[in-house]
Order: structure tokens, then sequence, then C-alpha cells
């Protein structure tokens, strides 16, 4: 049972399962609440209050909230559990040093790498003839801001300065200063945080002085139409003439777009947009760039830039202040790129104290995998195709309304459907479906371990009637009707297949890179599944089906859209950024094409794992462990 | 009497004065003759071959030349002095460290900030995937090149790695690497010097691997439309709805015109020029950026940017690399420029070993002054207004054909006039011609030391009745005429009044620097005139008229056009620009408007002083001391 919550006043809207805490709801939306404690109810700082719906008052709420407070529906945010839809009013970020917990339940100090400095300088006259510039600079230079500037500034620095009395808003990005804004405007500073997938771009404006998102929006990467996955975009610049030019021209209108929208929503102008920090695969963000991704796509996979770079936004046409400046992660590989960065600065997983061992698997057309813990990482990208994403599977459709994102088979030949939008009759299946669906049918017999699906004439007496009536024959392929006859939605034979082959390479380039640190599932803390796919999988089946190792379901943890959540802790923090920057170092980026086991490893794996005892207890439909972003 | 040389392979052509050495007119005109004695005679480095004309054999010539050289016309070309025209070639400079000797005899090692790295990069394979950017970042690095990069280099990257089988030359300006050529484009490396004046533009190709200058051309500011000095040219952005864009294309259109005409001249491609180092006065710079120079013009007189910059040449639409860097020499304050920063450099004032006072003045519209050594330097400007450019005189021009340069009267009467152009009928008096008439005719008496012109009642039987007979009144004015009656070219009281207001801002300049430093004209080890109507005055004439202070003529020395010389080293040698860029840090900028005292000096000043023995000695005509630069 999920409900809903909407924020104020940022207006932003998330599904979160009852029993998560609006602290952690507020997180997964990237919405930052005051806190040192880190949400332990210690620090009594992450008050919100509660304007609609159900929040009841817990010990303590009453030690850190006056009577009045909790009148008026105040409540510590880490202690205040969901049991219905509800309004929350989160109060704006206060004192210094502002922090925020963001990502996997990382708390990071705001320190962002755009800083505004409110200026009053002394007017020039005939005993103090020092140049405007050199003026500007001597008093950052007091401030601690060792700045460089370009022509656009010292075009606007003669007139901006006298026609403001000598009272002006320095805006310094890094090292540079990139804008003098007439009087003080210290209060308007804003960033973005973009994670540009191959299907999807989320854009999120961020308060660089609060940490709070102030508007967030994602929408499809209007690419699309050149091809579904990177490998036929990189294609499309081969084929066309200026299919690159095109390309770039498309991710640019996609982000302008999304800008448009987010800043008419949020009131926020665009001139108060500073900086931005980018992630997504290297494909994405050279073709943001315009840099021909071919080398990316042939052997031996070589990107033109894997490091992280700064550019000026309008060098590419985006339309932020016309002198913000964009950074990017750095990739780990031309197929590990800057998104599985940023996710492993939000999971922690090379930096966390605990010095365990976690696997993170952002599922998709490409299966990034990453393991590791503060003693050492490997990286490894595992070509899994299409059909995570709902492509080449016969009734295979994106995660929105109508598709199929759970099934539950019960003993009794019974088949329950989760089904997106609620109580509709569904017309596809999704990628979390797919999943669901298949290892259901693993379990109640209907596919074998090897993965073929079972003959009518076997199941009878052996399976429920109920079961067998679901067993039909489509242009003479086996397949079991998910739905009812009238919608008549079916996973076949080929779909399996089709699952087995993505799945076993995601699973295949697990095992390499477990082999080559000397470790086993039994080793693993967490299975971290990132990725607005992968997040969205019941664990229990991904595991059934041999997609993750066989850990408890428990240390199975959906972390939401990671790649963005990281890219908002690098905006927030130069620190964190530069700590993200350096994630590289300490990884070792497995190719795995030039492995020779790696083939003979996937034929292994290919199957499904025998079922265990634990495999075969009636599962639940799946219930995200904490609000996972709505986006 | 001149001498014309043609210097080859440049087919730089230069006229200098008889007695000049090859090796002091080829560093006048710019030219690099290989040289590490810095012209003494003791290195035989400097030989050149002497094609047409005549140039004897010396001593020094015989010890460091074979007789078959001697014999094919190879001569030192610090020993080679004019005695005819003559066509002389100049070696490409060999060796390294290569040296040139530049400016006022200042001896500059070449260490340009524009590097050409040929790369042979490893190709990358499966168990080599560093990216493209990180490769050749990884090879500058093993150079000593730690540098940086923009979107135009990441976009051409991956194609010309890979095109040119990962064989290519880095172009590496400060630590920006702003290109990749196909192959080893090492031998083409050029660089522009360019000095923006008021009046006329200076240009030149430099070859940054040797020194040399392969092409130069002046061209008239095309500014000049819109006013003649700089406070018109202000007025004009002031006036005018987009007059600072009109003035900022103008000066862009005079330089890529002459881009176009030097580029053709030398076969040299726009795209292998990849520096440029521009002086001017700070008016001239701030227009040539797009600058509001309006505060440069009022009280309290100040630029918005008089520190060294550097901007892309594309930023204002200048021709070149389209990824060159222009930078800028510093502004010692609102009227005392980069090009007198330059010209210090070139003369080596704040800098000279021999610790001795030198007074530095660019006599125009602005006479700038510099006084001091190695031990302080005190700077301001003079407000000369334009009777040195030869406005507002009656028949004042430009120093060009047909213009008297200079005046000489004989103890006998006879009036004889130097004329540009040779012996053609004068049409006009230049700047030059004006200073030489007017200490000529005080010498002679006709004018008295208050200014005053003679009446001829008083005249006559006191002065030669040839000189009484050139006496007239003109529209009531009294005036002498220079010329025969048919050209009847006068020199009028009022050109005379003119002209010590003039001279008198000027000296009045000086004289508040050495009250302020303690020092008098004793004290002055050499007055350098600078610029090129400065470099034009006769020294006895303008001490003659109190121009200058009363030194020996021999201390008078003209520098040519000191500030493009600067701008060569400072284009040649990334350690002399270093220094330039430090040479208002020991330079106080003394701003003559603030001050009580210039009115007072200014009105003792206005007289010419007492004539000397000295200044009554019959003089010659003019010729330059050594060879200045033909533009």
């Amino acid at each position: 049972m999920k409900y809903q919550i909407t924020f104020l006043p940022s207006n932003t809207i998330t599904r979160a399962p009852e029993g998560t805490t609006i602290f952690n709801a507020a997180n997964w939306a990237g919405l930052a609440i005051d806190s040192t404690c880190g949400g332990r109810g210690t620090c009594g700082k992450c008050k919100v209050r509660v304007t609609e719906g159900n929040a009841p008052i817990r010990e303590a709420d009453r030690k850190f909230l006056s009577p009045t407070e909790l009148n008026d529906g105040w409540r510590l945010s880490c202690r205040a559990v969901l049991h219905s839809d509800c309004v929350v009013e989160i109060p704006r970020l206060m004192g210094n040093p502002k922090a925020a917990l963001l990502g996997y339940g990382h708390h990071v100090i705001l320190n962002p790498n755009v800083a505004k400095i409110y200026l009053e300088l002394s007017e020039p006259n005939l005993e103090d003839q020092v140049s405007d510039l050199a003026r500007v600079h001597a008093a950052l230079d007091k401030e601690g801001y060792d700045v460089h500037s370009n022509i656009s500034l010292w075009r606007a620095l003669p007139n901006i300065l006298r026609d403001n009395n000598f009272q002006v808003t320095a805006v310094v990005v890094g090292n540079e200063l990139i804008a003098l804004e007439p009087g003080d405007t210290r209060a308007k500073n804003y960033g973005i945080a973009v994670d540009i997938g191959t299907t999807s771009v989320v854009c999120a404006i961020v308060n660089l002085n609060t940490g709070a998102v102030e508007a967030v929006k994602s929408d499809l990467n209007r690419q699309a139409p050149f091809g579904a996955d990177v490998i036929s975009r990189v294609s499309h610049t081969m084929l066309e003439q200026d299919g690159l030019a095109q390309l770039q021209a498309r991710i640019v209108e996609t982000l302008n777009d999304l800008l448009t929208q987010l800043t008419a929503q949020s009131g926020i102008a665009r001139e108060n947009i500073y900086e931005g920090v980018f992630v997504g695969n290297a494909t994405m963000l050279h073709l943001l760039l315009g840099i021909d991704p071919e080398p990316i796509s042939v052997a031996p996979f070589i990107p033109a830039i894997a490091q992280p770079i700064t550019f000026r936004a309008a060098d590419i046409g985006l339309q932020m202040h016309p002198e913000a400046r964009i950074s990017t992660l750095p990739h780990l590989g031309a197929y590990v790129g800057a998104d599985i960065v940023a996710g492993i600065l939000a999971t922690g997983l090379t930096r966390n104290k605990d010095a365990k061992l976690r696997l993170l698997i952002d599922v998709g057309t490409n299966g990034e995998i990453v393991l590791g813990s503060v003693n050492g990482t490997l990286s490894t990208a595992a070509p899994a195709g299409p059909a995570f994403e709902g492509a080449q599977i016969k009734n295979g459709m994106r995660a929105s309304d109508g598709a199929i994102e759970g099934v539950k088979i019960t003993e009794q030949g019974e088949v329950i459907l989760q089904i997106i939008g609620g109580d509709v009759a569904p017309i596809g299946i999704a990628g979390s479906g797919l999943v669901d669906g298949v290892a259901e049918m693993y379990r109640a017999g209907v596919v074998d371990a090897s993965g073929r699906m079972i003959r009518v004439e076997d199941a009878r007496g052996k399976l429920p009637d109920a079961l067998v009536e679901r067993l039909v024959t489509i242009d003479g392929v086996r397949a079991f009707r998910l739905s009812d006859a009238e919608s008549n939605i079916v996973l076949t034979q080929q779909d399996i297949r089709a699952l087995q082959f993505a799945k076993g390479s995601i699973a295949a380039g697990v095992e390499v890179l477990m082999q080559q640190m000397g470790v086993t599932a039994n080793d693993l803390h967490e299975v971290l599944l990132a990725g607005s796919f992968g997040s969205y999988i019941n664990p229990a089946s991904a595991r059934t089906i041999g997609l993750v190792p066989w850990v408890a379901v428990e240390k199975i943890v959906a972390v939401g859209n990671s790649a963005g959540e990281g890219a908002k802790i690098a905006l927030l923090s130069f620190r964190e950024r530069e700590a993200a920057n350096r994630i590289p170092e300490f990884i070792e980026y497995v190719e795995l094409s030039g492995r020779a086991e790696f083939n003979d490893i996937f034929m292994e794996v290919l199957a499904f794992p025998k079922l265990t005892a634990d495999d075969r207890q009636p599962t639940e439909f799946y219930v995200l462990p904490s609000a996972v972003h709505s986006l």
C-alpha cells in the first residue's frame, strides 16, 4: 500500500509505502530537511508541519516540540511514519553549516561551488584610481576568493558598478567570477542536477543556499526517435551526415524545455541558475557536447573524454545564466559512466566506513555493475539487451499506466496482478512485471530451471487447473497467459529466453567481478539496485531468477535514482564533487569483451538457480523499502 | 642622407641614415638576427649576406668569416655600416636557446608562450582503454605541460587522433591546449604583436620559432572618422546608441584587414597564428573589447581594466586560429597605457642595471611621461592637445609626402626646408617641422622667449633682410613664411602659441615628476623620445623650445615605435611578458588633474628657455640616431 505525500512549499509529490518516515520520503524526493543526527531522532532539528493526513505524536516529538507546536501539526520528520496520504510543510534550512541528508543516508554539508558575495565597494576618486576590475578583485580577495573573469563580465563591469553605487553581488563559480549583479542578490542562488539517461532525463533545480530541491521534473530524452539504446544512437551519428548535430540539438532541446517548465513552475529566473552538475553514460555526455561517440561503440571502446570536465552552458546552448558553468562527473569506462559514479557517490559504496562489501547494479539495456568497499572496488558493464526495458518482449511495454509491474501466483493457481495506475485492465508488461512473472512461474512450476515452459499435457494433474488453463500456444510457441482472456497479456517461451539472456549477462558480469575479487555471495553485505528500473524490481524475484546473487532478501535494497541523487550531492558540495572526481582512481574497470571466461560463465548462469526453501516462501507484492523518488 | 635597406627573405624595407649598422637597422625593423654578444662584434653569429649595395669588409669579418663567405657577400651585420641602398639576406635563427636583439638594445631569449609539441601516441586497445583526452594529457605531462582544454578541442579530439594514426601536434598557449593538428606542424608557429594607436595600428606577424618578423604593416585606425583623439572617440560612444559597437567593429575590421594583407604577403596561414600580444592606450584597448570607456574620460578617470588580461581572439571576432589567445599588457593609469608599458619594457627603463635616470616621453595628443630607473619610477600623462599632430596649426598636416619635417635658418637668413618625399614643393608642416621651425625662429630672433613674433618694423636692420621679407600678416595675425611665396606655407603667431601650450603641458608634466622625485635635468642620463612622432623630432630643437629638459643633445635619443617593440618582446618571451605585467608595481602613477602645482608650473614653462651658447650653435638637419622603424 503506497501513500502520496505532497511536500510544501516546493509542491513535490512522492508516493511511498506505508511505514516510510517522512524524513526518508523527503530524502528520496531530494528535499533537504535540517538534521544533524542523520535521522536518529536525537537532534530534534528535522521538524516538519503535517497539514493534512495522519501523523501520530511520538515520544521524541514531545521531547523536542512544544504543546502548541504539536497542536499545529509539527512533528519530527524522522519519527513520523506514513499511515495515509498527507501534505507536509518543510521549513527552509536555517543556520550554518547547513547540511542535507542526501543519497543513501548521507549527511552532506552544504558547500556549493557557487558563492554569491555582496560587495559594498568604495567609490573611486582622484586619490584612488584603482580600475574597476582590480577593485572588485581586491574586495573578493579579502573574502578569500581569488578569481578569473572573462569578456562578458568585463563588458558589463563599468556600468553595473556605476548604476548601483558600487554595491553589487559577485557570483563566483569555482574560481571564475561569472557575473556582478545589482545590489544584494544573495538570496537567489540556484543550480541544477541533471541525469541524462538514454531514455529519460531528470532535471532538478536546487537551492544552493538551503539544499532544497525547488523543482524537479523528468522528460523523455528527445533523441529517442533515433534509437532506443546507445548503440542505435551512435549508429545514427555514423549513418547520417549531420546525425551528431541532430542528436546534440535534441538533448539540448530536451534540457531547455525542462528548464522552461521548471523555472515557470518554481518562479525561479533562469539567470539565477549558475551551475549544473550533469551525469549520464559516456555516450549521452558525448552527444550532449557534440563529440563523436563512435570510438565508444567499437572495440577497444574508447571515450574521447572520461575525466570530469567543466564548460560554459552557453557552449552548448543551454538557457541558464549566460555564463553558467556545467560540470560533469567522470566515467569509469566506455560503458560505466558518470551516472554510475554518481550512484557510487550517493551510496557511499567506495567510502562507507563499515568497509563492508556492496554490489551495486544499475539494470537497463546495459547492466552497470560495481562491486567493492573502501578496501577496493571493481566495475564492469554487461550488455543486457533491451528485455528489461520491455523491448523484444511480446507484450512488453514501458513502466506506465496499464503496465503489469508485479505478479503473484497463489498455491491455488490464482494469478494476481499489480498494475500501474491501479484498478485498470492491463495492456502490457513492464520490466519489473517480467521479472516478477517469470520468477512466479518458476516457483509455481510453469517454467523449469532451464527456462523451458511446461507442456500442457505434462502440466495436467501436476499444476492447479487454474494454471493449466493459462497455458496456450501462439504461432506455435508456448505461452502463459498472465491476464484474463479478454486482455490476453501473455509471457511467451521467447520472452523467457530473452529475460534469461538479459539476466544471464548481468549475472555473468557480477560473477566475473566476484571471481576476480575472490569473494562469493556470502561476503555481500548489500545488493543495491539502482536506476528507475532497478529500484522497482522485486528483490525476491530478482534473486529467484538469478539476476542478483543469492543473498537474504533484506540485503537487496532499492536505492532509487542514485545517479540524480549523486548529481545533487556533487552540486551541493564541492568537496563531495571532488571526492566523486577521484572515484575512478579507486576503481578498477574490467572490460568484459577482453575476458575469455565471460562466455563460459554466461552459459553457466543462463539457467535459473535451484529454488531454496526461502525462495519457495509465498511472496508479497513488492513495496519499496523507503520512498523511492517518484521520478 | 638616408638609405634604403631591403631585408630578405621577409622583404622588409627600412630607411636608415648613413652610418647605421645593418644589425641596428634590422633590429629597429623588428627583424631578429642571431647574436649572443648583443652587437659588439665578438660572437660572430650575426652574419648576413649583402647581395646588393656597398658593404666594405671589416676586421671582425675576416676573423669570423671564410674568404669564400666574404666573396659571397657575407658580413657581420653589427659591423656592416650603410653607405648605399642595399639588399640584405638574413639567415634563419639557428640553435637553442634562441635569442633576438629587440627593443632598445635588449637581448631577448626566445621563450614564447606558445609551444607546439609533436606527439606520437600509443594507440588504445582492450588492455589500454585510456580516454583520448587523458592520453593526450599524459603525453603532454611527460613533456612538462599541464594543460586545460575546452569544447572546441574535445569535439575535434576523436577524429583528429584516429585520422592521423595518433600522430598529432599539440598547440599549447600558456596552459591551454588550444588545438591538435595532424602530423608534425611544429615548423608553423606564429604570433602577432599589435600596437593599437589612436591614429594608426601596427601589426607584425612574428615567427615564434625564430623570432623573425615575417611580415609587418601599419594602417590607419578605422575609428578615425569618429574622432581624431581618444576624447572624441569616447564622446561618440556616449552620444550614439550603438557608438561603442561601431567603434569596436571598426578596430576589429582594421585588424582583420591587416591580417588579411599580412597573411597574403607572407604566405602564412591564419590558422597558424596562435597568439597575439596587444598594446595600446586604455581607451583603445577598452574599445577593442567593447567595454564602455566613458569612466576613463571623466574624473576620476577610471579604466574598467588596467591589469593584463587574456581572451580568445574569437571573442572579438579576430580572424586568427579560432582558439588563438590575445594578451594585453597592463596600463599604468587611465592615460598612461599598455603602449607605454611596452615602451618601458623595450627600453628597459625600470630594469637597466646601470640604474641611471631616464626620461621617456611619448609625444602626441597626450604626452605620456615616465621618469625613473631601477631605483624607482614615476609616470604621468600631460594633455598636449593636437598641435603635434598638425591639427589646429594653420598649415599643419600629417607626416606624409610634401610635409615640412625639418627647418634650418642660416645666419644669412636663408630658410632651408627638409620635405618628406624629397625634392617636392611643400604643402604643409608636420609636427616635427613645427618644432624645428619654431626652434629655428627662436634661435634666429624671429620669435622671442615669450613666444612673441617680432614686428616687421622692429626686425628691419636687426634681422637679415631675407628673414624680414618673410614676416607677413594674415588676417591681422603675424606670420612667418617658411616656404617660397608660391607655396606660401606659414607659421602664424597662433601656431606658435598652440605649440607653446602643447610643449608647456608636457614640460610641466616632466617638471612635476622631477620635483616629486627631487631630481633636476642634470641628473638625467637620457631623454628617450618615443612614438612615431616623438622619434622624428629634432632633439636639439625639442630642447631649444623646452619640450624636453635641457640636457646635452647626445642624451636625447629617439627610440622609435617602442610600443610595438615591447609587444614583440612580450610575444617572444613569456618571461619578458611577466616582467612587463609587473611593471605597474614599480611605477607610481601621478594624476596631474589632482595636482594644484601643475597649473603654476605650466605657466612657468610656457615661455621658451633662455638660449645657451650650445643652443646657438648652427644645427644640422636631424637624422635619426639609428634606423627607426619605417612604420
